[in-house]
């Protein structure tokens, strides 16, 4: 069986997010991401050509979608369903501790 | 944003356990377990039609692949992937806390 562990195996000091794919066919592609206290750069949003569920595992962060006043806080366990071009910004990631998250993208 | 947190609104005392569709489509579908103890009954196996990722999210699980003779330990943070029809038993569940699960299905 292949076999693993989200919080294993992450590179002590990253400078950029990490990015790894733990499954993917013609439909979907399930990632890990790994942020160390990096956010989207000022002015800029995320616009995916899919849509994307997520779940924060482990740290914190917070996001912005386009249209809202308030960054919605994330914390362990909590996910949330990001529609295809659903403009977004990563506001801030845990300067602190890494953020596990993990990212089920699909058509 | 359809947002939520996999730990919370789980029932106190549930006898079976709970099985829960986050996400559908025609081709997978996501869906968080809560386990309370709950195992295989003993001499049945299970055997499903589609593949499985899995990662546990809280509590404990031994989970036993039929031609293998040790139980993989299963703790937070912890995944395997089920090919379909890989026969399978949960031997065990956490009986103090609950074991949440959260569970990719696909063709």
């Amino acid at each position: 069986m292949k076999a693993g562990n989200i919080f294993s195996e992450i590179p002590d000091s990253p400078i950029d997010e990490i990015f790894e794919i733990l499954l993917k066919n013609d439909h979907f592609r399930l990632e890990r991401i790994v942020s160390s206290g990096q956010a989207t750069p000022p002015g800029e949003w995320c616009d995916q050509d899919m849509n994307e569920w997520v779940i924060l595992l482990s740290g914190s962060a917070g996001l912005l979608f386009e249209g809202e006043e308030e960054v919605t806080l994330m914390h362990p366990g909590e996910y949330v369903h990001i529609p295809a071009h659903k403009r977004h910004r990563i506001e801030w990631t845990d300067p602190e501790r890494k953020t596990v998250w993990l990212a089920l993208h699909y058509e």
